[in-house]
């Protein structure tokens, strides 16, 4: 049970030397997911070592430059390296035409199958799930259709206290799948039984990421990203220039630790800074006034949640 | 008269750490031109103190993503910068299909003028044309509709031997301007006259610089480019691998040296070199064998011909 969040680029607007537009790797119940896609990510992941065969699903927020413009790259040179593995692509809808046209134009193709899962529904969806995970779209407000994603662990298996298990000579090893899955023991007769309570302890609390860029302040996004263990949201500005947020659709420092708090997560990083601000320290020391736990992403900082 | 060169990025396929897709910056009569326009570019070309301002005119070769991906990126930029000046992009057909697409999808605009200039000729063609420059294509043998771009001083105006004017006094100031184009000094008489070549000395030879790639080994190319100051070819292989080049459309360092050699050409610059070569300097060796005057491009280097 762990989250292990991995900051490639964490800049808005366009890249420069050592302030690289937003993506991010996220490792949770090792399953790995690209998290937006700015141009130079591809670099980015072979600097922080992340292997490229590891992400089989994409999610990109929206179609701003800052947060895709790497993508058809990536795709492309996971092309160049034969890959062979499916690749799934969650954005919003005009994602697969840009990225197909752009590969017809290079007379090329991909060996490997690249689906895309256009998004354009203003309400939280189930976008993808397995035995052990699921991701929420969570509509943002912004210049363009934009949704943030919900990664949450699913509750596992409740585990066996084996203490208690082998006071109890009839439980056999063939029980044990039952009483992971929350059922009570019953003796032979099929009268008497033993509370699974008794036998097993509660699973580990399944754990989440809520991933929120870009967004101009956004209540509504609060029961959807409620108790999340960690949270990623922008924060382009300070409240001194808390009047570009409204026209540009971003927010402040304040207004994502305000976020935070209502939402009671466990802990907020911070990101997507304006490049007018040459000290982020700033950032945290004014969301600090709101919410306490707050950490700055960083290109190449890990966040690891256990 | 100088050319300025300044290599940006010169390797193919991928972008790596230290290891730039092709993008070139020309300074020519004090014109600036942007060749090609790899992932990454715009960075680069800050690193490299390249003002954006001074980019009015960007010839993309073709569409493959090492020599456009970073287009779409710098062109978002250019408006984030509220650039004013006209832009004017010369590419393969389809490249204003993709961009504009790029641009819809962003919901966004450029508040300057953007032009596109598609290409599909197969024949060399006259695309840029001023009081001193003139740019013309390079029609190159590769996977996609491709082009090289020839780009060449037009031939200045006579220089002006003082010591033989000032020797006539008859000739005044208002007849420099005549001199200077070539015309004959008439005295009043309208009878006798004085040679142009006894009053002036021919204008400096114009400098032209040939930027061939991506490109097999193609003949063709020698007549256009033959006599060039300065010519980049492509060398993505060594002879080594020369068995791959029919596949994939590309030139050893041998036959670039070959086409510098017939073209008669007098500097030639290697670049695009397959990621599976560590040691550069065997381009370099591989072609000395057959063109001395030969050198490496790499990332951040000047060529300047005066």
């Amino acid at each position: 049970m762990s989250i292990k969040l991995t900051i490639l680029g964490c800049h808005s607007a366009s890249p420069r030397q050592n302030a690289f537009p937003t993506a991010q790797f996220l490792e949770i119940k090792d399953r790995n997911f690209l998290i937006d896609c700015g141009e130079g990510t591809q670099t980015l992941l072979r600097k922080h070592k992340v292997s490229f065969s590891k992400i089989k699903h994409i999610f990109i927020s929206h179609l701003h430059g800052d947060h895709f413009y790497g993508l058809i790259g990536l795709i492309s040179t996971f092309g160049l390296n034969n890959r062979e593995n499916d690749l799934h692509i969650y954005g919003p809808k005009g994602i697969k035409e840009v990225i197909t046209l752009q590969i017809k134009l290079a007379k090329s193709w991909t060996k490997y199958k690249l689906f895309f899962h256009e998004l354009e529904s203003n309400e939280s969806e189930l976008i993808f799930e397995d035995k052990k995970i699921q991701v929420y779209t969570i509509p943002l407000k912004h210049r363009v259709y934009t949704n943030g994603f919900l990664f949450q662990e699913k509750i596992g298996e409740r585990k066996l206290n084996m203490d208690a298990i082998e006071a109890n000579p009839e439980i056999e090893i063939c029980d044990y799948h039952n009483l992971k899955k929350g059922k009570d023991f019953v003796y032979e007769d099929g009268q008497t039984s033993i509370s699974n309570s008794k036998l097993t302890y509660p699973p580990n609390k399944p754990l989440s990421y809520a991933f929120c860029s870009d967004t101009q302040y956004h209540p509504p996004v609060i029961p959807i990203i409620k108790n999340v263990d960690l949270l990623y949201h922008e924060a382009t500005f300070l409240e001194d220039k808390k009047e570009l947020t409204e026209r540009t659709k971003h927010s402040t420092a304040k207004e994502a630790a305000a976020i935070a708090k209502e939402a009671n997560v466990g802990r907020l990083i911070l990101g997507h800074y304006s490049s007018r601000y040459d000290d982020l320290n700033l950032f945290k020391e004014e969301a600090s006034t709101i919410f306490p736990n707050v950490s700055l992403a960083e290109s190449g900082k890990v966040f690891e949640i256990k």
